[in-house]
């Protein structure tokens, strides 16, 4: 049977891979029935073209505006409200949220309202709003489904285990591309350094994200959300080779890992299959001889703060998270946009924390709101110091 | 509930784990309803006073003599008709076989027979009657539960998987005490070199094995059986921290692996459990950021020759496993007695499967045959070698 499917964030990295999946898979199994991306419109209708997609969603006015003139034969829109129809009217059996940012909470939630199976990769639905995503699942979890390569390994190693049996997830990190910079070093780091990374080729915002930590912070947030565990349970071993992805400790002392080269197919294709394994003979098997050796050092919340941040978020709870994942896009850009230095990324993330009035359970408008509001004051912050 | 246990080979390393876990489960949940040994009477005495077990069993007959003079309220028998028959009398739920050589066989196989749940440590049950337990065991493998830290992995990393989507198995070697000497080196290695191993804590014969490699290879003869794979999609990687306990790849390139401190108390829970986890928090955590790091290397079947003896026994199947497992004990003994030197334990190995008579499916009075003849025909090549 024909799995249906809505690809959210269809022209970023993780859309990309989830393509070039499909055009590997036989024909028949899956059918891309909506697509839909921030702003890049000619990628966009490029996938609607090749894979005849008949709802086609652009978040970014002027990005809509332009690719309406070329509009054919399938629905286009924009907006948010749109695009909560266009996920109704589309009926899939699942869809991967695979876009970045904030933006990804809404689509996500009403997709399990309608009783629809998430694949979910954008990890700030679960940071902002994962007390809702909780109350929306109960205790069947079996519709969320993660994609993000930690949460996906850590999925894979709990299968067939019993969760009261679980003592803690550990959760491997790159260390990014500053790991053995000291503070003098971080000082000085460059946009260009920060969008290198060791082993994933991924987006400019997650990249800098991963150099910083926070992107491992934002994973144990989802973690906290995903797996039920509170942040004792949850630990990050830095791993600069990228080949756990990550591990599961069990009451009995036993680990289980999951290994394997750097590639997003891995956990897209077990997402899409709805948690199941299918020959993937495009892909290298791993080679442990080859690589040789595997190191694991503790993470240093000194030097990469957010990480220590995003942790005092997850215990504060309610709007804490909210609010460091919306100073830390703001910042980011800021960073990206030259206006402040690398290390002032956490510095603001902090300082937004601190500023904040802490509200233990934002619903879905709190949170917008939050958000909102977060990004304001982050920004007034940034011109403030520049001033 | 609770569950009755027989334990064969109480006295050896695993069987004094076993006592240990025992001592250490909350009362009521096992109980010892019988225990074996070959010839240790005074601690297998001990045993039964401690545990008051009803039976118990002593192979060597000048054992027995000894024990039967302070025999009490308990059953004590020798030889292996009695075993048997204590075996079916004492109507325990699990047989945990522990015993080291082939006079594990056909305890186990009578054990499938009746019915009950076997924890395998024994691993020449099933390199010389592989074929006979898959036979006795037919699609349902469920009553078979290895104990071997590598196989106890592997059955891990399989539980809440698919069969058919497993693309190989990968067990992990320490390299054994020799794993980095030359040629030359291994030429003029002595008894009490080749009885310290790096990470286990084992009987000597197994460590002698460990070794030379042949401990391997029998894990490789003993995980085509048990997990029903054929030998091209059974690979061994010499791992020296013997912290991966083994892995398994599948067809998606995913890797699943078991991770942990060396410690058997692990796989025994795993197995007395029936494949289910309990705390065991008199074990430490595994604490990868103290090891620092795990390094892999391809096996060199040159200069550990056994280990691919055993691939080519296997691949011939029927009696080979058998004569290599006969030949191989003859010749450890050989060696531990001092009268052949340490490389000259494959060359006998490999003598000995060239000079045999192949039988493609032997049967059990078979198998005892070819065994005894094997070590007939080794101990004769011994003693003309060193005419």
């Amino acid at each position: 049977m024909t799995k249906r499917i809505f690809l959210l964030g269809a022209t970023g990295s993780i859309g990309t891979t989830t393509l070039e999946l499909l055009r590997n898979t036989p024909e028949g199994q899956f059918e891309l029935a909506g697509i839909s991306a921030n702003s890049n419109h000619k990628a966009l209708l490029q996938i609607q073209s090749e894979f005849q997609v008949p709802f086609v969603h652009l978040m970014n006015p002027e990005s809509y505006s332009i690719a309406s003139k070329e509009a054919g034969e399938f629905q286009l829109a924009t907006g948010m409200d749109s695009l909560l129809q266009m996920l109704k009217q589309s009926e899939v059996d699942l869809v991967l949220a695979a876009m970045v940012g904030n933006v990804g909470l809404q689509p996500v939630l009403y997709s399990l309202e309608l009783g629809y199976t998430v694949a979910l990769a954008n990890k700030e639905t679960l940071v902002a709003g994962g007390h809702l995503v909780a109350e929306l699942l109960g205790e069947d979890r079996s519709r969320l489904i993660p994609v993000d390569s930690e949460h996906s390994a850590i999925y894979q190693c709990l299968q067939g285990e019993k969760s009261e049996t679980v003592d803690k997830l550990i959760l491997t990190a790159s260390g990014g591309s500053f790991r053995t910079y000291c503070m003098e070093q971080l000082e000085q780091v460059q946009v260009e350094d920060a969008l290198k990374h060791p082993n994933w080729d991924m987006g400019a915002k997650i990249t800098v994200d991963s150099s910083s930590m926070m992107n491992k912070g934002l994973e144990v947030l989802e973690a906290h959300w995903l797996f039920g565990l509170p942040f004792e349970k949850i630990e990050v071993v830095v791993h600069p080779q990228s080949i756990v992805h990550s591990m599961v400790e069990f009451q009995d002392r036993s680990v289980i890992a999951h290994l394997g080269l750097p590639d997003m197919t891995i956990p897209i294709s077990y997402a899409l299959q709805g948690a199941n394994r299918t020959p993937l003979p495009q892909l290298s098997s791993l080679d442990l001889v080859q690589i040789g050796r595997l190191d694991f050092e503790a993470p240093d919340t000194q030097r990469f703060e957010n990480l220590q941040l995003a942790y005092d978020a997850g215990k504060l709870g309610g709007s804490a998270p909210t609010v460091l994942n919306a100073a830390n896009e703001v910042a980011v850009q800021a960073f990206l946009d030259h206006r402040i230095r690398f290390l002032q990324i956490p510095q603001l993330n902090r300082k937004a924390l601190e500023n904040h009035k802490h509200s233990s359970h934002p619903d879905l408008q709190g949170i917008l709101e939050i958000d909102q509001k977060t990004r304001e004051w982050t920004i007034s912050e940034l011109n403030r110091m520049q001033a």
